[in-house]
């Protein structure tokens, strides 16, 4: 088959890694007899350098006509980069914001577990880690406070901030129905996390997320708040299945487990809307300080690729055989400098991408 | 000299670790001669029980005519206690809300560190831990959104929930300063952490603390957004110094930091404003499971009774003794079910108390 892929390849260590998942993509359509072409789409850092702006119309609408979009990582060194000195809206980071509005993807799907080969990199006792663990974070991405309304006043010479959080029951259904159908393709279990002990929109949130769990009795519920998940996730990770919540405790939450897993170099995410479409990224970000220097793991950017071949391109062996191919790299001993530890062989970006498209 | 304190027993395993805090102050004032004098005051589900409501004017008012406050824990079991029937400003939770807010306590101090004893009970490996870690959470604790407007509105069948988040540049000053004074006794480096990249309330609030970092030319500023920070707090806690914050990051990193720690049953905690007046209690939970069971660790409480002494009295002396106290007897291998381990002595709450009194 023929499928349109839009690569963002965006800043720092964002083209290395793209270029090692496209690697792997065309061993998958050689491999397979598929068709993809691609279109470079620029955004963040890269879109500023080209147009003044952190996204264009151009860019949403290459996006938008194409059938999933793999994107490498945004931003750049804030204390340097004279990115920082354009205004909030104007730097790369909003026009990470601004396509995920401009897309609708609403649902943020968030991988993180302890790869077994990987256990010496996770951070906690052997006596927590245990069997290892397994979780997904599924954050909503298109509203809450990161989309509310916001504005800085000035009164008798005293600025005020303020920032609107802001969630409807439709929005928080959608996401609340996304969390249950993953965890029924897991292992049956939802944590919703919410500070509904406070927060207006954290009861309609526990509220909402209650009326959609009664569609799926096989699904057990629990209700956590948001300072409880985040010792929760140090203490013991091996709880969670599904972590349902809103945009801003996802964020935070998402990047504390992926570092509890140890494997933030191997964690990839999705992006999704009601259609196929959807936007697949690493969990990491752009990593200026090493950028173009061979050093960066590609492994979470190949892994959202392997995540983009079955949800929006709905080619499942394809997508395990990318899989299959990094844990095979993985099991014969192969590191980048993030995950390297004794007796293993040490690889830059280039030849781990060589080698599990080799793999497969 | 005679100081009026106010305790607030509270809830869960509140009445037992106060109990054992007033019985290691009233050693102190045997052993300094001093003269404490308490009132009981209710406050969360205890004041429900009595009065209907969470927190009376009247308990305000005891509060505000003491020296100092030190309190318990407050809240239940959510699931099965008839309080989480009650709306939610009716709750145990609002009125320990209500009391921060009236007694004006904007600045809440978090000490997480590891004590040397603990260190098989910290969740993270020897490597990192290294020579331990020592840090203060500076949280602001009266704005925010835990503090701003809120409302659930409904139109054509579809409900919407609004929590407003608002700062002025005086609240983040008044913070800001406190938490570089603190750095300054400490190891001169405060970590400023916000969401600059997206919020207009965390603009201001770096700009703010920018300009007061100016007075303290010895003290160096960092700001790190707070899901870095989340994953910091798991990569390398040692980094951190005083970690200063609004509200909501502050409840949230404040709880995975004194976890991360492993000693959450030993971390104290301070609410003050700008008077002498401030509020001590546990920065652990009402644990309704274990109350009236005797297995409470009673220390966090004493410890913080401690910092009481020396923040809102200014016993310095008498703080220290305490804290020497609790240190012998951790030395001498005495410990709660909490933080046992092999080849120490278990103790129930009441034990430890003695132990504690006794050592000073
Ligand atoms: C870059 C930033 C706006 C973004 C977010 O906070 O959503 C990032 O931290 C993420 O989690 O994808
Ligand atoms: C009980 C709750 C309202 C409170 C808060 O979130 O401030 C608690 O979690 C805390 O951190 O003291």
């Amino acid at each position: 088959m023929e499928y349109k892929i839009a690569l963002i390849p965006g800043d720092g260590i964002g083209p290395e890694i793209v270029a090692e998942a496209r690697k792997v993509l065309d061993k998958v359509c050689e491999k397979y007899s598929h068709k993809f072409s691609y279109t470079e789409v620029l955004l963040g850092g890269a879109s500023i350098d080209a147009h003044g702006v952190p996204l264009t119309e151009e860019a949403i609408a290459q996006a938008k006509a194409s059938d999933a979009v793999l994107m490498g990582s945004i931003g750049g060194d804030a204390k340097t980069s004279p990115w920082y000195k354009l205004e909030p809206s104007r730097r790369p980071e909003a026009g990470l914001l601004a396509i995920r509005k401009a897309l609708n993807l609403f649902a943020n799907l968030r991988p993180a577990y302890l790869y077994n080969e990987l256990r010496d990199a996770c951070p906690l006792r052997d006596e927590i880690i245990g069997d290892g663990f397994d979780m997904i974070i599924v954050r909503e991405l298109t509203g809450g406070l990161y989309f509310g309304a916001r504005k800085t006043t000035e009164e008798n010479g005293v600025r005020t901030a303020v920032d609107t959080l802001s969630y409807n029951e439709n929005e928080i259904r959608r996401i609340a129905i996304k969390a249950f159908e993953i965890a029924r393709k897991r292992r049956n279990k939802v944590t919703s996390v919410d500070k509904a002990n406070v927060l207006d929109s954290s009861r309609l949130w526990r509220s909402v997320v209650e009326d959609v769990a009664k569609d799926y009795p096989d699904v057990t519920l629990e209700h956590m708040l948001v300072d409880n998940c985040a010792m929760q996730l140090v203490r013991d990770p091996k709880q969670f299945d599904v972590i349902l919540t809103e945009n801003m405790f996802g964020d935070i939450l998402s990047d504390e487990a992926s570092m509890v897993t140890g494997s933030i170099g191997m964690l990839s995410s999705a992006s999704l809307n009601e259609t196929k479409l959807g936007l697949y990224e690493p969990s990491h970000g752009s990593a200026p300080d090493i950028a173009g220097q061979n050093k960066a793991n590609p492994i979470a950017t190949i892994l959202s690729a392997a995540m983009m071949l079955r949800y929006s391109l709905d080619l499942d062996k394809e997508a395990d055989a990318v899989e299959v191919a990094v844990q095979k790299v993985l099991t014969d001993g192969f590191r980048t400098g993030d995950i390297m530890s004794d007796g293993c062989k040490l690889v830059g970006t280039k030849e781990m991408g060589d080698l599990i498209a080799d793999a497969i």
